[in-house]
């Protein structure tokens, strides 16, 4: 049951980096959705690697295909199945480390919980597997599209490099303009040259993804235990290398005082809005229709270009040496995951609060 | 389904801050566990307001009534039902804010998805409900017990006075020594007289608590959307208050390189281990055997003894006045709240892993 | 998890027959939902023993109070739970059965599993659990009403005397006319007499319910794995003695065939019908729009006025005393517990279909 | 989420009778099975059409394509993909209905919920979707292999020739010796004679499929609303055509006095036991050890080569013309489909039973 994610817009995920495919089904999406499979192959190739100098030179040429729950351009509301192959898969390039546990991977959990693994690119822990996010997280994004809102992430750190402005006073947009996604073009150059750097030392290094909901509906989210901050910061959190999760201040909330931090109802033009936003749309786990905004912590990539220390299998000391085709950093990848995994979670929420509706209910009869 | 938490080990609560009484039914525990009622009493009672100068002092002498489940001081493998009767109700306190909606609370939120609201104490939007965790924690605890894991939860900081020091050179027991529950004296210090200081202003402050799990066992946790660290993230979130959660480097992390943050593996008296724990005892999901470690975030409280503007749901603007019996400082009473969510997760993850043991399927034969 | 039962109108169930109270919590119910205590009571008094002079002489006064979830006479969206006191509880009647298997009951399948049994009433295996469903389905009632359904359940058999007309020539309101609850006057007359006649001879006897689904909703049910039917059945299945459960043509329609089967598809004052309704008003798992009927089988009750010869836990052979107070006959009591899982089931489709409805998702823009 | 079945043992499947290809993803099986993919395509091709004389001559060459979570012949605990291309697609053949609602199918019921439907082959309704079933019930059969459980299904009725015998009369490996599967070589040879007699009318006959499992564990099942049997019920009312499911005494169990059903309990070789097994192996909704028994009903199969009156998508009158490969008689097909729902049940409900033993937890210290 672990490889599902979401309760009435529900994925389920199979595939390893180096099987023959990797692929979702989408359960649950209601019928009559406008299915555009061009925006779905626009998203995987936001994530794939090999699409500038800063990423991985690994290539995915990842082509979405769609076995089932699409009919003459639209969902039928049967489960939508997408497949994508695994072209590109070098195993020999993991064959020096077939019974090493590499630092900060997943090798020696998985083997201790698995009793075996498939050394060769990580298996079910690699982060091939968020492809599959991304495509499911189109299609919730089509949903949405129906709705109304819409979602942004983007860089907002790499390593000290922080981009200290809030999303109000950027062009969002911007961030798709460079490679590092990140919407402010000064900031975006630092981190471009940070990253280089420590690509060219062998090392990697961590950052930050901001994401920002717009024009949301108020009264999403399921107190008590299916918060929409809870779910958020559980997709987030599912992601490959997240340590940490905050939404409105977050942890600078922590710094302030309830009369700095409370924000203030008012109406303007007849709505009820909020004179500041430190709850970052969210109250009591319920959307107030205000935007949400949040930030995701990306630690460094564990793979290496220089030689490590660690143990086998035999529990023998051997040395990790520094190979492969790996990201430098990841969070310029990782922005359209982060959209794609918050797409998820709120066009489920969406779903659930559609199913209280009582009008609707009098309508049937 | 929103109001149940857990997978094997689950709980499903109930009840409002202001009605006859709230609960908890604790479905899945296996048979046979030790059950000590004292124990819940006690864990209440870490929780529970008015318990010190620096808490609320509405009164919840909380005690806990078990209607199921457990036979002969043993659980009996049925639900155990837990309810706690509400005493010190006093719904007078709120009748100047039934029509109003208090900024940064629940109010608006639920009477725009509800589109109706129990105003008295915020309804099930209140931090009563969490004595239901508590108790339902302190069960997970007695399953806990039973594999030897240890949770422990404490005040890390509160607003700018933050203790800096890693866990692991301080004596974590020391926290209940003082009414913070810091277990560094000095700053415990520091932080009760900040904490006095706001509670004059009428003001509130925010804080973080840490929370350790030791003796931890490997091979807990569930990808790829049921890791470790997400359920654990997703039970933090669900607390009152709560904006952010971080484990292991956390966001620290961030700004960290590769190889500063790997975790060398080594092995030491022929056992696995890690010479850092930057991953927070947690690689790819699934526990290591390290210790868990991570930080919760809370906001300062949003009822202040301070008037503030806000609208009524006629839309009409007014003034909210403070009143009431709140806490100046939520972290204190949360460490408890925190240690229970853990251990629901964690007791549940057990379960799971149980689940999958081969060697005890072929036992059946 | 396996106290809960539906998905998005959900109840999770706690209680033995001989602890302190039962109860029920309800998760999910739309707010806004008129809320007739009144109406509980009349149910559960359907349900409870001591009724008629041909049912259990035990008495269950029983009284439902509403915990949670309710206010001013609505629903508020958040659970409702409701607790049922055990009164008339006899523990000392069960003491000569402390340690023996009562056959046919499920002692010795508790025992085995969960290597404990609180022996008192058979804990949480009594049919006095029921009581915590006719509650929650007098709930699920009080929704379905906004949308037209009504349900109404019957006898149909007792041992062999057989009510061979079809619902649709019967008045079923009479059903609540006589005590055996058969809406057939003649057929009831025989079927007291019946169970008297058993009674007399310290024995039991079987019996089956029907039950029919007026004014339903098309478009009810969730194909592949939750199809109308099937979670019908399911629910059925649940209840205490169940051993077989069939819906329009049933086991009946395994002797015909296709062409006299088939329901001919015709437009009746422009609207779809069909000509006659074996499929029982679902077709692929999906309501159609005509009447649901299905047919429940109840084996005798296994407690009997006889002896009995059993062994007990340590492995001797043991006589059962025949003592206590037991119905002869389950079926007439079956009959609201019938309607009330049957209420959960459709109006958990109801609030399933709703989530879908991409009208009402376009309403929010 | 309809699309999912199984707790702990979870499939989830995806595909139409006459898109790419259709598959499963079974999550949540423990690493380290046997994984025997000539074993899955034996059991696809006792399902498969055009196997005999008597099924239908459309051609399903169905080759199982696993694209994760096996390695090195062994489930590694990652979710188990199997994909099925569907190869025969005569698509034209569904051409004269693409408009019309054929009676007792499923077309009237998709179109009113889905507002739209694939009409090829009935889509997500067509039987074709019974080949994920088998396939992952194949895998649920190598892990109950682990256990000893053994499961056996076979035709006990085609229309009016009913097979009176006991299994355990009966040598039930005989039932794969003869194209309608029936144990008894001259019950079989009537069915034979009567399906062959229907096909040559254009008709088609129900019939009933009885299933057996036996070296049962006691102990599984989870009351008390996921009974072994309700579980099983559900299973089995999820597959095409059925109309019943009882097991034990089942509907025949009504007519019975208590004396007489009671099952008395007994030791037999210091072994508990019962004399006789009219609860079917089940009590309380829990194993007992005994032999599982039940019994399905199938109605006729709805697509007759006769020619039919009904209605279009536009309401106007229509003639359905009775073409395509069907089956005369769905039972003969339906006995591995029957065993693979039971498998998956079973399997689901050992893991369950693993996660809540003391002794197993004890050793993780």
């Amino acid at each position: 049951m672990s490889n599902s994610f979401g309760q009435l817009f529900r994925i389920t995920t199979f595939g390893e980096s180096h099987g023959k495919s990797i692929g979702v089904i989408i359960d649950g999406c209601p019928a009559g959705i406008d299915f555009n499979l061009d925006f779905i192959v626009s998203e995987l190739n936001r994530r794939r690697p090999g699409q500038s100098s800063i990423t991985s030179q690994r290539k995915e040429d990842d082509y979405p295909e769609v076995l089932s729950g699409v009919y003459e351009g639209k969902t039928t509301g049967a489960p939508v199945c997408i497949v994508i192959a695994n072209k590109d898969q070098k195993s020999a390039d993991y064959a020096h480390i077939a019974s090493q546990f590499r630092p900060s991977h997943a090798d020696y959990t998985y083997f201790i919980k698995y009793g075996t693994r498939d050394f060769r690119g990580g298996g079910r822990s690699s982060a091939r597997e968020t492809a599959n996010w991304v495509a499911a997280g189109a299609v919730a994004k089509m949903l949405l599209k129906r709705v109304g809102i819409h979602i942004t992430a983007y860089v907002s750190s790499v390593g000290d490099i922080v981009l200290k402005k809030n999303y109000k006073v950027l062009n969002l947009s911007e961030a798709e303009q460079n490679i590092v996604r990140c919407p402010d073009p000064a900031s975006a150059d630092q981190m471009i040259e940070l990253i280089k750097k420590i690509r060219k030392q062998g090392d990697t290094i961590g950052g930050v993804v901001s994401c920002v909901a717009e024009n949301m509906i108020p009264g999403l989210g399921e107190p008590v235990f299916n918060k929409l901050h809870a779910a958020l910061g559980h997709a987030m959190m599912s992601i490959n290398a997240v340590k940490g999760f905050e939404y409105g201040s977050g942890f600078a909330g922590t710094k302030m005082k309830g009369s700095q931090h409370n924000d203030q109802i008012i109406s303007e033009k007849g709505k009820v809005t909020t004179r500041t936003n430190f709850s970052g749309g969210i109250q009591g786990g319920i959307s107030n229709g205000a935007d949400i905004y949040f930030n995701v912590a990306f630690k460094p990539v564990a793979t290496l270009m220089i030689d490590q220390e660690s143990l086998n299998e035999a529990g023998e000391q051997v040395i990790i040496q520094g190979k492969g085709r790996h990201d430098p950093c990841v969070v310029p990848r990782a922005v359209p995951i982060v959209e794609a995994m918050a797409a998820l979670v709120i066009a489920d929420f969406v779903m659930i609060s559609q199913s209280t509706k009582l009008g609707a209910l009098s309508d049937h009869k």
